[in-house]
């Protein structure tokens, strides 16, 4: 479909960093509709030379392509444009309509227009408010006007329902795209392959044989520049409402009929709905914040949370969250869900842990043996990778059973293979699929889910900072799998900070 | 428990290849009782000194062993003695139970004895009744006399019955170790261990998962200097009747009760017993036969076999079997095991190759992808190893489904470092287990099958030889499974060829 690219803050981090070099990827690969422009707007006073130019050098900077010819580079920044806007200024909106009104023509797109929402929040009203007024969202279903929100989608569900609303009342639900890039991940992506495109798994991905299920999103950086948006934030909102459900609902949901935005919506939804509430008595017992005080890398002192530059020295704000989730489906009964997340722990890693049951063994196989849980893991980033640890006989022994450990990685070798997030998902969005978007339901159950939860925080004052820098956050999120005789883990890490070939026959 | 091991036909080819390297590996890592010798009867006229001197060079040259150091190398020699026995000269039996005598008082063995039986077959009656003649065999249970046998154990039912009567008349049943060393393989144990000691495989074991089951041992050479014992044993003798019929049987039977002989060749009896009885009219198109041809090897002009020493130049023996065999128990109904065998193959292995059915995928899913099915493989030799093929998503594709493999391989880089199959199987029977030798059940169940075959192969003139050396066995061989909707798994060799690490992250 021949479009528009229309990047509201297209000088921001997000645009340089992220989205132009995904357009160029796209271009390079020739994934671009041939009719197809873009315009940043922004607030800044800028000629479309100068923005060509910084375009071209941030493009050269953070793009994973090599520019020994870069004549493909000059093409497509031909269709770069700027437009110099002050986003209340709703006379702005009718001069941008114009110049859009040219460019449609030039690039025949038919009035076919994506308007990306690369700015903080409070924004977002008056950008939604600008269009409608200025008459540039076409009401019917051709020309095609889609919108994408970046996160955070709200602070809470009141605010996350105000937007929606906002939103709702200009764009049809079908054209709002709401990011989370984690679901632009390779990956996350291949959960649902991993999970359905193999016999060996899908029958064994219940309550029968799975004993529980890790998901851990760990974060070597602390809160970098961000943080006066994460004093407001925190690890719940940040991490925890977005990205760690959708992974958990991945690997939870049942098989989708068909691989489409309203399938697998209707999946994920479902899981979402059947989340057991946490109810204000049991938060402190299933739900373990954590803020990272001072600790050591390498010899290195690390600040604490609290001495990070525009942090409250006397923050409340977690930077570390960890949770049981019990999942009241027929097949989940029983099985909890563990989730945490944190900020300054030893390695990064996005990861799923499936665990299955042990075995029973026939009398005289265990006699000297330490019987390992089969574990699949499946790794997110940064290494793409899918583990198995099985047990297997211990060579010259008589009948001692081991752990053994294959795995397979699709980029610890040869590096960065897969396309970025945002290549998938500006892809999708030309190309009008929002599978991998979050659908208004699931931000709204999320939400409130998530609420109860911090509504119940908002009554004690945590003890904080519980947690050293770079450790694995506070020791209460290792008693809350203790006590159901379980432990996170850890060593899965120790093995894939290194090259998962070299792992799989390593003796850990 | 201490003994003497007596070796008939101790100067013989086993015995110095495998028998003694095994013995010194054994004393080496302190698995041999203090009260133990060994003696080695042979008809050549020998001294002791001389036994010994030839001993220690064998043992150098055979064994896997490091010998910076021999002080361990020579005082275990000084246990090794040499007896000059015509074996059927029963004057001879007197003398040799009065040397052994005074043996098992040096040695303190109570008189406890191994009996090894490592000459060809038509000794077997003239030892069993010399040493029943010179009171050489303990009736009750203390002190205790084995005798292990070495393969073949007869050439059809009828022979094996009548040589199993020889033994029993003089031995118990307890006491007969029948040799199949292919029991002693490392990754043969495991096949168990990775059944039963891993929750994610045995769910998945019968008709509702499995599509089929490969079982294949190829190997490189031809028949060597065997030429004369070949000729009359051929492939399915000397392959399928005993080591493939017992990979079958690890690979179907249904979990022991237990880890012990009893409990596992009840198990495997079953499996035995409910094997589909193959008739003499479908014998055709269930199992192929073959002889190979001239052929190259890098070049190499290689002869055909009924060029090679000891062969008769139109002879009709197979150096290849391929059969469809169907186990009609309520787990594998519907689900074929395809055996096959053969000399001067491409690549030398031995393996199991389980295949699943193919998942049913959401649409959506499969649009551009060919699914291959999930197998796993269990590697026997010469490298040891589990390997499983998975589907994932092609990287930087929507919704494209490729093959992912990963695997486990326990001697791939560091080499050799399983104990030798008859280093288990020795020390298995000085502890009195028989759970990996075969049971005379399984021995008269794989011959009364393996007999009906022979059988209807004698009505007809096989159209011999049918496949050049260096290739995968008569085309008939790939109808087998064709016809069926199937083919072999060649794929998996040309990964196994090299290293199992290198191979994983291969794009085959």
């Amino acid at each position: 479909m021949n479009c528009l690219l229309v990047i509201f803050g297209g000088t921001g981090d997000l645009a340089n960093r992220k989205l132009y070099p995904a357009i160029y990827n796209l271009y390079a690969s020739g994934n671009l509709p041939a009719g197809f422009a873009v315009v940043s707007v922004g607030r800044k006073e800028k000629s479309t030379e100068t923005f060509r130019a910084e375009t071209e050098n941030n493009i050269k900077k953070f793009s994973r392509q090599n520019f020994d010819d870069s004549k493909n580079l000059q093409d497509m920044l031909s269709r770069f444009y700027y437009f110099n806007l002050n986003f209340t200024d709703q006379a702005g909106y009718i001069n941008l309509q114009s110049f859009l009104s040219k460019l449609d023509e030039a690039y025949k797109t038919s009035g076919n227009r994506i308007y990306y929402l690369a700015v903080s929040p409070e924004n977002f009203l008056p950008i939604v408010d600008g269009l409608h007024k200025a008459d540039m969202v076409a009401p019917a279903k051709e020309p095609i006007s889609r919108v994408v929100i970046e996160k955070p989608f709200g602070s809470d569900y009141g605010s996350s329902y105000k937007l929606n609303k906002i939103l709702g009342n200009v764009f049809g639900e079908q054209d709002i795209y709401r990011i989370d890039h984690y679901l632009g991940k390779e990956m996350l992506q291949n959960i649902m392959a991993i999970r359905f495109a193999n016999m060996v798994f899908e029958p064994l991905w219940d309550k029968r044989y799975i004993d529980h299920v890790q998901i851990t999103s760990s974060e070597t950086v602390g809160i970098e520049t961000r943080g006066a948006y994460y004093e407001k934030s925190g690890a719940i909102r940040d991490m925890m409402q977005n990205h760690m459900l959708q992974l958990l609902m991945l690997t939870a949901m049942d098989a989708p009929l068909r691989i489409d935005a309203q399938s697998i919506r209707k999946e994920k939804l479902k899981i979402l709905k059947a989340i057991r509430p946490i109810s204000k008595n049991s938060a402190d017992s299933l739900v373990i914040r954590g803020q990272y005080g001072e600790g050591l890398s390498s010899d290195k002192a690390m600040p604490a949370y609290r001495q990070e530059v525009g942090v409250n020295p006397q923050s409340d704000t977690e930077t570390y969250v960890a949770m049981r989730i019990d999942i009241d489906t027929k097949r989940w009964d029983g099985v909890p869900f563990y989730l945490r997340t944190g900020k300054r722990m030893p390695y990064k890693t996005t990861e799923i842990a499936v665990v299955f049951k042990r075995a029973l063994l026939p009398e005289g196989l265990e006699k000297h043996s330490v019987i390992n849980a089969n574990t699949l893991i499946i790794k997110v980033q940064p290494q793409e990778a899918v583990m198995i640890w099985l047990n297997g006989k211990k060579p010259g022994t008589i009948n001692e059973i081991v752990p053994i450990s294959m795995g397979f990685c699709q980029n610890c070798s040869v590096g960065e293979i897969s396309p970025d997030a945002y290549e998938r998902l500006l892809q999708d969005c030309l190309r009008g699929d929002s599978a991998l978007f979050a659908g208004w339901d699931e931000v709204e159950y999320s939400w409130k889910f998530i609420d109860r939860i911090i509504e119940s925080w908002s009554e004690k004052v945590p003890d904080f900072p519980n947690y050293a820098a770079v450790t694995w956050g506070p020791e209460a999120a290792d008693e809350l799998l203790l006590r159901d005789g379980r432990q996170w883990n850890e060593y899965i890490w120790r093995c894939f900070n290194y090259e998962v070939v070299r792992c799989v026959n390593a003796n850990i």
